[in-house]
């Protein structure tokens, strides 16, 4: 164990996509645990997109973070001395300890995790709120229906990848949209997408749509934004339900970019569209992990992680995952599972 | 009772906004009543915005009118007479006769109106589609609290005029936007809005949104969609509900105009955006009727109509309230009440 702590800080303000040089990596003492506290070594940190919100001045979803502040995320790791008796050394942890090797936490924030369930990392993804998010916000925001189809934009995103699976366990026909031909791929022969299109090298949005949702769209999950959304919308079924989970072709924008208007197509088509945050289903969490952990068992879901070593790795990997390099599940790793 | 029938086709179909030169008067014998059928002659014919869309040749939710066929549209009538035994001369009667002075008509497309009850104009608006449609798209899709901010786009027209007062029943703070300093006028000094401001003449819809909805907005009821709606996206509560009943803004664009994207601000504030049609209620217009008949006999839900006289003066009364000349119900009388 280090005795020196290493973490990300936020140095500037990004204008458009983030710089390595909007971070600084801080070496710092060993922080000492105050009376009650718990010092973990983080093990994996999870790298999210609506960490980008938090890096403006501006209120959103995510709290503002101060310049030289560190950075917060969510981690697991493993308890190293625990002032609190609900914990001891070695126990594995998830909970919010920032872009840091080392984090003196209360008990109350963290949640014990049982390493013979799943391997570690599968609590910042899929066992996660990744997992949480694309359970509640496509079941309990759309309600898919056997036969419907199901579009996902961000297919191979943490999130997206997800939706798509879960909507298949449903029975519905599953279409995505991701930026590669490696992720289409990944879509259609591991995780039985029915259709999935790169829509950088597609010419017409509508036309690989109107192929790919030949019946039309009865359920749409959002975490993209934009051109895409644009044309999906001009494609619902009558009673369609979008769920919006984010707009990542957005967050990085100079200017706020115009777009379609399209509200007369949710009168016509009498569709809903919905926007959630994860945070609004805490109550429900023992439910979703619960069935997320079955599915997982039962070999139904499949998940993918992306991972770079080491704190300094942060930053980069984080660009990366906004620009959408990663598959699957960003998270970066900071010392031995 | 005339023995010519006297009848408006469409011409053309309409280039952005529609002339008059885009409906024919037309003058045809009077029908012959097919056997079991029943002829009427229309008292009061209802113009409505969604008919705009029937002029185009393009899908909507209102089926495309044929060049040369006759205006469709709701009417109240008198039965003059009848080979269907549940119907007898000199019945009050509600159905689709067009824009026309006398129809022939099946008797399972009529509804009997009592005269005794309410004006027989009523049965267009606050007793018929505007009023179920205010009813509806409000209480069902939005649910307002006693308390909340609602907000109403095209306040002063047939729907927003009745929105309006029943959020006032449900003692909600209500504001309203239209567009004349008289409609402004009218809602605040004889229904009773909270707030209310000439979206024309205001320079900065953000900030008169602010001075009206100090809380921001928990309810949005949009007739109107464009510029105001991306203004009001901007400043809702948490948890807020959109009900989108029209986008008259948009209807007569000869090119599809561009907005803002807010997708984002539907996530942060997890507010849902529901577009409806009335007849997605149609097995529930019986509570929605006896509820508004109950309001309006109480003195609780004031109208106003704006009615032109004689079939010829259709297409210019239309055009007018799709330039948004008319305060509430735009009708037009064909035969004495």
């Amino acid at each position: 164990m280090a005795t020196i702590n290493r973490k990300i800080t936020l140095a500037a303000r990004p204008v458009g996509f983030p710089k390595v040089s909007d971070f600084d990596l801080v070496y710092s003492p060993l922080p000492l645990p105050a009376a009650g506290a718990v010092l973990v070594r983080s093990v994996y940190l999870s790298l999210d997109p609506h960490m980008r919100r938090g890096m403006n001045a501006a209120e959103s979803d995510t709290p503002s973070v101060a310049i030289g502040a560190i950075m917060p995320g969510r981690g697991v790791a493993f308890v190293v001395s625990s002032d609190d008796p609900a914990f001891q050394a070695g126990d594995a942890v998830v909970g919010m300890f920032g872009w840091q090797e080392l984090a003196v936490v209360q008990g109350r924030q963290l949640r014990k995790l049982d390493l013979h369930l799943a391997p570690l990392s599968t609590a910042l993804g899929v066992l996660g709120m990744p997992g949480l998010t694309a359970f509640f916000g496509l079941l309990d925001v759309c309600n898919p229906r056997p036969g419907e189809t199901v579009m996902v934009s961000g297919a191979a995103g943490a999130v997206g990848a997800l939706v798509g699976q879960i909507a298949k366990i449903r029975g519905c026909r599953v279409v995505g949209s991701a930026g590669s031909e490696a992720k289409i791929s990944w879509l259609l022969d591991e995780l039985g997408f029915d259709a999935a299109f790169n829509y950088k090298t597609v010419g017409d949005l509508g036309g690989e749509l109107e192929v790919g949702c030949p019946d039309g769209i009865d359920v749409y999950f959002d975490t993209v934004g934009g051109a895409i959304t644009d044309a999906v919308l001009q494609q619902l079924q009558a009673k369609a339900r979008v769920s919006v989970c984010g707009q990542a072709s957005q967050d990085n924008l100079m200017e706020p970019e115009k777009g379609l208007r399209w509200l007369d197509q949710l009168v016509i088509k009498q569709a809903k569209l919905q926007g959630f945050l994860v945070s609004g289903y805490v109550e429900r969490f023992p439910e979703g992990l619960a069935q997320l952990a079955g599915w997982l068992d039962q070999g139904k879901l499949k998940y993918w992680e992306s991972i770079t070593q080491g704190i300094e790795s942060a930053p980069q990997a984080f660009i990366g995952m906004l620009r959408g390099i990663n598959h699957g599940k960003q998270l970066v790793q900071l010392s031995d599972p």
